[in-house]
């Protein structure tokens, strides 16, 4: 059964605002976040889509796989029977690692050997750690989390390949341990921390000017703590220049039937 | 029933060689430690001793109870009958705060109001932390930990006031997650880090020049962890100048019949 929430679409899934108006929720939703576990799409032909999932398997902490649809289009594990060619607001079409159109829906351009991955965001254990009492200035501020290029290598499959993508949150040296504590609680959405302080140790020059997303303070008594992040996937699409490829348009992200509890582990 | 294993006692309880000389143990205790919870010990006069148990309960990280004997000296919980006066190869004995003898037992001062609390401490997670590929300098170079006094507040009870003792280890920065979320599964030997980096922000103003223990090197891909630590309690008996206390000598602590393993939570 497909709730009625299906129906709205936030502009920014991070936007607190933006769901608070949009939708019903119970109180503890409205500290940031829908309370559903939220995935990022991508959609592959058969022939890239059996490497990526190896890839996938191989680097589990920033391409975590929540779903994977053969044969068709239809969920089953994340909502019982969301159509995935317009169950999203918005997608984008890449030709050759370039994005070449966003539209509304990708019924024009089913064909029967897609795969369709959905894969694990940060979303869930954010809404934990606020509940937990670890402030998030990034959601306080109303940005995208900051999101940094690394050197950290991915493991290889086939044209898969390149390095990993990490969100920042600055946290404050007190909670440090707290918030890895936290995260690791949630390992199929991207699970604890893969660094913590030294960002040029990971080929992080500058803090103050991330690759995606917003910039935000670190105060002298933070640590920039790095999570694996999901935007790995489509960074390394466009780098290896994939022949074809569909996912969601940034911002647009699949919303499941999922409690975000649900992919906690004790 | 007590072990045989009872019958030896460690010069320094961390020192590997010296474990490994003394005992059979199974394979795993070679990576340093027993494989054996061991636990600090403390001995106060009934009038102080309920102050100090309610204190312990408010300041649990730092002062873990294991075990608390009461009418008689005698363990029941980390091991069947062990002989608190005698069982340990040295104590101290305090008088207004400082040390006024250090002798093989204790049978001789035994007054029946006295109670005995045996204090976790963090060799088993040091085991764990070992176990899981995380290293530990301290050990490797056979040395103490490093310990140092803090300015984090001790909830005080009574007389029983002061500020936290930490110990710290440096830490890969890309194994400070996994460390903080192993020691989390010990909450009776301290669990996770109370601190990450920034010693400054607890008052602590040299990590080369630490107040107890062994100084040890911080290299640049490194960050010091700090953990509550066991030499907390010991030290605010030195500085509220209790009238009368025995403890533990330094290194010969009380070994359990309890495997590490018995405090580690799922």
């Amino acid at each position: 059964m497909l709730l009625q929430r299906r129906g709205y679409r936030p502009e920014n899934a991070g936007n607190e605002k933006e769901w608070k108006r949009g939708r019903n929720d119970p109180p503890r939703a409205a500290a940031g976040g829908c309370g559903f576990v939220q995935a990022n799409l991508l959609v592959l032909p058969g022939k890239e889509a059996v490497h990526f999932e190896a890839f996938a398997r191989a680097n589990a902490a920033p391409v975590p796989l929540l779903e994977t649809v053969r044969n068709g289009f239809r969920t089953s594990v994340l909502a019982d029977g969301a159509n995935l060619l317009t169950e999203l607001p918005s997608y984008d079409i890449f030709e050759n690692g370039r994005r070449v159109a966003r539209v509304p829906a990708i019924d024009h351009c089913y064909r029967d050997d897609m795969v369709f991955f959905l894969i694990g965001c940060s979303f869930s254990f954010e809404n934990r750690m606020v509940e937990e009492g670890i402030p998030l200035r990034h959601r306080k501020e109303k940005l995208n989390v900051a999101m940094y290029d690394t050197t950290l290598p991915l493991t290889p499959v086939d044209i898969f390949r390149g390095n990993m993508v990490v969100s920042m949150r600055p946290i404050r040296c007190d909670l440090v341990a707290k918030a890895c504590v936290i995260t690791s609680h949630f390992p199929e959405t991207h699970g604890m921390p893969v660094h913590v302080g030294c960002p040029e140790l990971i080929g992080i020059r500058d803090l103050a000017h991330p690759d995606y997303g917003d910039a935000v303070e670190i105060r002298a008594d933070e640590l920039p703590v790095f999570w694996a992040c999901g935007v790995t996937p489509q960074n390394v699409l466009r780098r290896i220049g994939i022949p074809f490829a569909i996912t969601h348009t940034p911002g647009y992200m699949f919303v499941s039937d999922r409690p975000d509890s649900d992919y906690r582990v004790p």
